[in-house]
This record gives C-alpha cells, sequence and structure tokens, in this order.
C-alpha cells in the first residue's frame, strides 16, 4: 500500500476504507518492532473509534506522526525527557487543522531531547536508526518523525526545524524536509527550543505531498507572538549561488545545472559564521533562558550529553547576547550582497554523514559538523526544503538543500520539486526493500 | 534674524550672505555665555573659511549643529565622557550630507553621558538648562542639541534618541523633536547606546522644517547593518489612539478633535510595560556589550549616575537577555491589536517636567518617570514627533507625541504639522523675550 497522498486519494476514490489503512499502519509499525521511533503510539481501537467521515476533506484518511515536542490533547507531551512531560488541555492549532482536514493522527515520535541535538541519539527512548543503512544515525532532532515517514508508516510527519532538525533527519532518512519561513505556521503548542527561531517542519516521501500539508498548517495565528503575516514572494528561482565540492557534489550541481538553473559561485562564509551563534555562541542562552529552572531542579533528568550542551547556556551573560545579535545583524547585512545576486542557494543538507558508533565517539563535535549547512537558517531568516540526491559515492545518503528569503516557500517548493521528479528509484521504504543503493540520475 | 529655513531662503535671495548669519550665530552663543550648550564650538574663522558657494543647494546656508555623539572629521568625540574621546577619521554620513547639502556646522553639543539618560544633568560638561522657564531641566540626552535651537543660536540641530533622546528634550525646549524609523537614518559614525533601538533625531523650531532635513539624511546605507529599507506608509492618519489626562491633556485632545481625527480610547498599558525593558529590564546590557570594557576599565572615567546606571548591565543575564526578547515580542504582539483600530497614538511627551533641583534628588527614578511615553517607541519600532503645546496650568512646558508603526514617517509629520500650526506664539526664543507663557489654542 502506497501511503503518498495521490496515491492514497485514488485508492479512497476506488472504495479503500481509512480503517484498512490503519490496519496497514499498525502492521508496518507492529513489524519494525522496538525500532526508537515512536514515544507515544495510540491504541490501534483509539485511532479507529476516531475516523474521519467526510472523503471530501483534503487529507481524508492520511496518517500522520507530530514530534513529542508538539502538544496534542489526551497524548502527553516528553519532549524526551520523562521527568518534564507535562498532559497538554488542547492540541497545538497545527494538529487541530490536520485532524480537521481529516488526517489520521497515530503517534507521537521520539526525538533529542528537548529539541536539542541533530543525530538522533540524544534520547531516554533510545537513539534512532536510519531505514536507509544498517547503522547509520537517523539525524534530529526530529529522528522519529522522519523514520516514520521514511519506513512508510505514515505518510507524513510533522517535526520542528531551530538548528536544522527538520532538515537533517530528511537527508538521512531519504525524505523530503520541508522548514517554512519563520512565522509562517504557528508554533503555538510547541515546546520552545529558541522560541525566536523554532519552525514546526513537515517529513514527506515527496514535495508536492509537503506543499499539501504546509498548506493546511500555514497561516498567521494572532495569539502567537511569532506568527508572522509574510509577504510572500512569488517571483520563480532562476540563480541559483553555489559552492564547490567533491564529484558527487559536482553532480549534484550538473543536475541543477541541467535543469536550467543559472549556478552563481557565492561565498558561504558569512552564512556559516552567523550558524556558529547557534549552538557556539549565544544563542544556547536562549534555550537556557525557557528550560534553565527545569534544569537546575532536575540535574539528574536530562540525558547527558543534552545536560552539557544546555549548561553552557547558563554562562552566557547578556552582554554576550546582545554581542551575538549585533553580530548577527552585521551577517544579515552582509548577506544581502549574496541575495542580491541569487535567489536561493544551494548546499549538501550536510557535509558527511555518521554511524550511531560514530557519534557516540564525538557526540558535541560531530553535532556541529552536521549543523555546518542548517543551522544559519533560521538565524538568518531563511525558508528551506531539503531534498534526497541518491548515495554518495561513499555509500551514504546524498541530500541537497536549497534555501531562500523568508516569504519564498513557494518558488523554493517549485525548485526542490523540479529536482527531486525524476531522481532513480522512488521512495525510501521501496529502496530499502530493493536493497541497491540509489545513483544520482544527472 | 529669523533662522527658521524659509525665513532664510528668503533672506539669501534678498542679498543676505552666509557670513553675516555665521556671525550672528556666534553673537547669540557669545551673549548667552557659559550654558552649558556646547562641547566643541567650531572657531568662527574656521567655520567662515568653509562657507558654502552654491545658494542652489537645499539647505545653503542653514546653520546647524550635532549631538557630540556623533562623529565630524577634525572634531572630538567625547560623548560626554573626555577619557572616552576620540578623533574620529571621518564624519558620519548624515553630517556629509548636511554639510553637502549647504548647511553650515556650527559645533557638537552636550549631552547626557554615553547618551543615558533623559534629564540633560548627567554630563561634566555641565547641566543644561531649559531656555523656557528659570531653573527647569532642557531634558536629554540630547540636551544642548535642543537648547541650541530653542534658544535660536542654529536653525536645527542633530540629535540620537534611543529612549526619548530626540523627544523630551524637544518638549523641555519647546521645540520639534523628529524621531524617524529605525533604521531610516543611519547610525553609521554615531557612538552606540543600544545599536538595536538608536535613530538619529531632529530637533528645529516647526515641523517642516524637521522635514527638509529628514530628506537630507534619510536613505538607505548598506554599509551599516542598522540601515533598512522600509517600505513607506503614505495613508494619512484618520484615527488617533488617546489616552485621558488632566485637563490640560484634555485640552491637547480637543485640539485634535477639532482638526477631525477621530480619537480613539486605547488601553496604554503594553506599550508602557515594553519600556520598562529598557531601563529596568536587560536592555542595560546592551549597553554594556558596548560600554562594559571602557567602564571596568576606567571606573573613575564616568558620571556618578552614569556609571550606576550601566553597571546594572553587567548583572543581565544571557537567559535574562532572551527572555526580555522574548517578552518584548509578546509585548509587540498585544501591540498589534492597537494599530488595528488606529493609525497613529497621542501620548504627551511627559507626564510632567522637572526642575534641576528635583532631578538631582532622585536621578534615577525621575528618570524613568520622564521616559513614561518615551521609552517604549523604538523597541517597538515606531516612528515618532513631539511637537510643543503651550504650557500647562502648572506653568511648565507641555508637549504631544504622535507615534505610528515604522514607516509612517510622512503621514505622522502631516499630523503633528496639522497640530503645531496655529499655535499660539511662534517660537522658543520669541516666547522667552516675550516672558510670557503660552496657552494651549483649542
Amino acid at each position: 500500500m502506497d501511503l503518498q497522498i495521490p496515491a492514497l486519494r485514488a485508492a479512497y476514490r476506488k472504495g479503500l476504507h481509512p480503517r484498512e489503512v490503519v490496519a496497514e499502519v499498525y502492521r508496518r509499525i507492529k513489524a519494525r518492532g522496538d525500532d526508537g521511533v515512536w514515544i507515544t503510539l495510540r491504541p490501534e481501537e483509539e485511532v479507529l473509534a476516531g475516523l474521519p467521515d467526510d472523503p471530501g476533506l483534503p487529507l481524508y484518511g492520511v496518517p500522520f506522526a507530530v514530534k513529542d515536542n508538539i502538544d496534542v490533547a489526551g497524548l502527553p507531551t516528553t519532549v524526551a525527557c520523562p521527568d518534564f512531560a507535562y498532559a497538554p488541555g488542547r492540541s497545538a492549532p497545527l494538529v487541530d487543522r490536520l485532524i480537521g482536514a481529516g488526517a489520521i493522527l497515530i503517534g507521537k515520535n521520539n526525538l533529542d531531547q528537548f529539541a536539542t541535538g541533530l543525530s538522533g541519539s540524544r534520547s531516554p527512548y533510545g537513539s534512532v536508526e536510519s531505514p536507509l543503512v544498517k547503522g547509520l544515525i537517523s539525524g534530529g532532532s526530529s529522528s522519529g518523525s522522519a523514520v516514520a515517514v521514511s519506513a512508510g508508516l505514515v505518510s507524513f510527519s510533522i517535526g520542528t526545524d531551530t538548528a536544522g532538525s527538520g532538515r537533517v533527519p530528511a537527508v538521512m532518512t531519504g525524505t523530503v524536509g520541508l522548514k517554512p519561513s519563520k512565522g509562517l505556521v504557528s508554533t503555538l503548542g510547541v515546546v520552545p527550543a529558541c522560541a525566536s527561531l523554532d519552525c514546526p517542519s513537515v517529513f514527506a516521501l515527496n514535495v508536492p505531498d509537503a506543499r499539501v500539508v504546509l498548506e493546511i498548517i500555514q497561516g498567521y495565528e494572532p495569539d502567537d507572538p511569532w506568527s508572522r503575516e509574510l509577504p510572500r514572494r512569488d517571483e520563480p528561482i532562476r540563480r541559483i549561488g553555489v559552492i564547490r565540492g567533491d564529484d558527487d557534489w559536482t553532480g549534484i550541481l550538473a543536475r541543477l545545472a541541467g535543469l536550467g538553473y543559472e549556478l552563481v559561485d557565492v561565498d558561504i562564509e558569512p552564512f556559516l559564521a552567523a550558524g556558529r551563534l547557534l549552538y557556539e555562541g549565544p544563542w544556547v542562552a536562549e534555550r537556557w533562558s525557557v528550560l534553565g529552572p527545569f534544569v537546575e531542579s532536575h540535574p539528574e533528568s536530562l540525558h547527558p550529553v543534552t545536560a552539557k550542551v544546555l549548561g553552557t547556556g547558563a554562562g552566557v551573560t547578556g552582554a554576550d547576547a546582545f554581542r551575538g545579535l549585533h553580530r548577527l545583524r552585521e551577517l544579515m547585512s552582509e548577506t544581502r550582497r549574496t541575495w542580491a545576486q541569487v535567489d536561493a542557494l544551494a548546499v549538501p543538507t550536510v557535509p558527511r554523514t555518521f554511524t550511531l558508533a560514530e557519534m557516540a565517539e564525538d557526540p558535541i563535535g560531530r553535532n556541529s559538523v552536521l549543523g555546518t549547512y542548517t543551522t544559519f537558517a533560521n538565524l538568518l531568516d531563511l525558508a528551506g526544503i531539503a531534498v534526497p540526491a541518491g548515495f554518495t559515492s561513499a555509500g551514504g545518503p546524498h541530500g541537497v538543500t536549497l534555501l531562500a528569503p523568508a516569504g519564498a516557500d513557494g518558488p523554493l517548493a517549485d525548485a526542490a520539486e523540479r529536482f527531486h521528479t525524476g531522481m532513480a528509484g522512488a521512495t525510501p521504504y521501496r529502496i530499502r526493500r530493493r536493497g541497491t543503493p540509489l545513483a544520482v540520475v544527472g
């Protein structure tokens, strides 16, 4: 059974019933066993008791999951920290919107604790492995959400993305990771990591599915101070800023050029410098501003790596924070020059991949490596979308992320869809069944 | 000799020479003696040696002064702290623009040290008195700049306004204080107070003069990270949000209503709460982020009140700073509801006035009182203009400040000009000569 949205729609038109989809979903989940993907799985009977009944709804009968830093009434929100868990009185508006659109919530996914990390291996609910390659990290922090889609357990999932948590797991699991412009999708009902940077994000097997979901969840929420009425940028992307890289990357650039995009070499350094402010600079204090009181009163409740990372936030001074804000403003100003030359940037989603064993050796240093090309996006107010790009010659999954200034979500998704359409093979869970790595089709 | 711009222009057309204006300016300065208005006065001969020679220039032969936190090549920048003083290699672009437009720089004005304060009595160069009422503070921090205009020493002056430094001195001296939208006038070459909030501002005797000056100094500066390409808002102001007050204030509201504006009662509390974040909250750490290293290495060099205020910035943590940013975002969101109902706000520029003696009794507490209706403007990204409104029944100067979201500088100045035009009497230096307080003409 193909859970991609157009396939499901077609099947429903031909007489499929949502209860059959739910049964298949739970069969697949059961078949995978203890994979660390779920923190809270809804009982199958409960799901079956609340199925949508209007086939005209845009997401009628589409199964989905949410990361466990997003409130769902009736289910605990743990943020992968059992001692922090609470029972939310109401669901995040984005969850209400999806259910109102006919989608079927299956459960809540594992994540790097407090959405802090890019590896998928900082959770007391277990480290999460990519379905693509044995021993490969799933990426994080939206680890379970990405794998739930990659393994064909749900049609789409909602993650969050502050530093790359919606993009790093996408490349690791061969899924599309759509990180909308900041403020386009409300973070009401989402546990803050860095409130000024947090974005709900979408994982799907293809770009059109992710866009259908975005259409449902986007929109101004007056009660959310971080929600924005963003001017939409509709001009199509023609010029793409690029950096040069190895042969694998050169193949990806060739594919972009072959699609008719004008590639322009850009200086990536101001972008990377902005990114370094997040984990290596004062923005850790933003996490600490929310979590500090809990961490200080529950020193034993945290994952040791998370405790170490968050703890650095306590040592940041107010002057450091403002110096960081000033530095970011300077870097934002420098990158404006790039945006005068190009409509989008194309970067490798990650510079390299790691196995779970490699990650355990240096969980903080390698986390920074993973975030090289993702961390700056929200600081510099960019929209982004990560799409699979086959496998590298070393055998790991490869991916490209397209980025553009906030508001350009539409044109960015257009370009991402053109890049992704016609890539060899189809969906990650089929890849796995075939067992043969994909090559980039140039 | 009337130094207002149209009068000067007319006189130049009839044969007046700039050297006669300069001579009159220096006569007036000399006549006032040691008034604390100047930190650096250019020698008259030097000014005479560099007079403009193109009568077609928009500010041909118009004398002006700048606050001594603004760089002018060849003159020291002291920021009212002699030990901090330096010799800038180049002038602030706004100074170059004014001189390029034919204006004549007379000198640099006293200020509250490091532009920190609203009283005009925190400077080793002397406390500054208002020309309007014996013993009254000039207001600050742009104390000398406001008095130089009020006393008829120059046609206009450039101050700065972070927390009200361009508006409090305006009401105290009977001048117009135009605080442009943040980022509309570049702060390049201006010593930062709170870099994320600082705005150059204009003092003049009437609104049209201030606008002529703004036209010259405004504009995007690519080298300034705080400069913005602001979308202009051109819709005229029709609905003005107001608070209720005493009889004097009721008279001002009656005048606004008489001009045809629809007055709408608004909840001012979210605005005031935003303002409190500046001196009583984490933004002091923004001042400390720039000045801390100097203050720590020169503990004896500061005005004692300034040292006390700035020192609180050292105790702010990074988490405090981010909590403050989050709180500001919430308040910004709350005030959006007000902006859906009104085009501008009208507030008293200050809730009350103080004498120099009163200010000395409680220099920090009374400073906060002075900032009640000014401090929030830059935090909430508003443009503002303070105009004189005669005298209160208690005999102090009264003033109204109009505020509107960034970009509405034009419509705001239109409304301020309508309010100010036809007020009894004319210019502050004439008022003083007459010796009779003005009443509001309703």
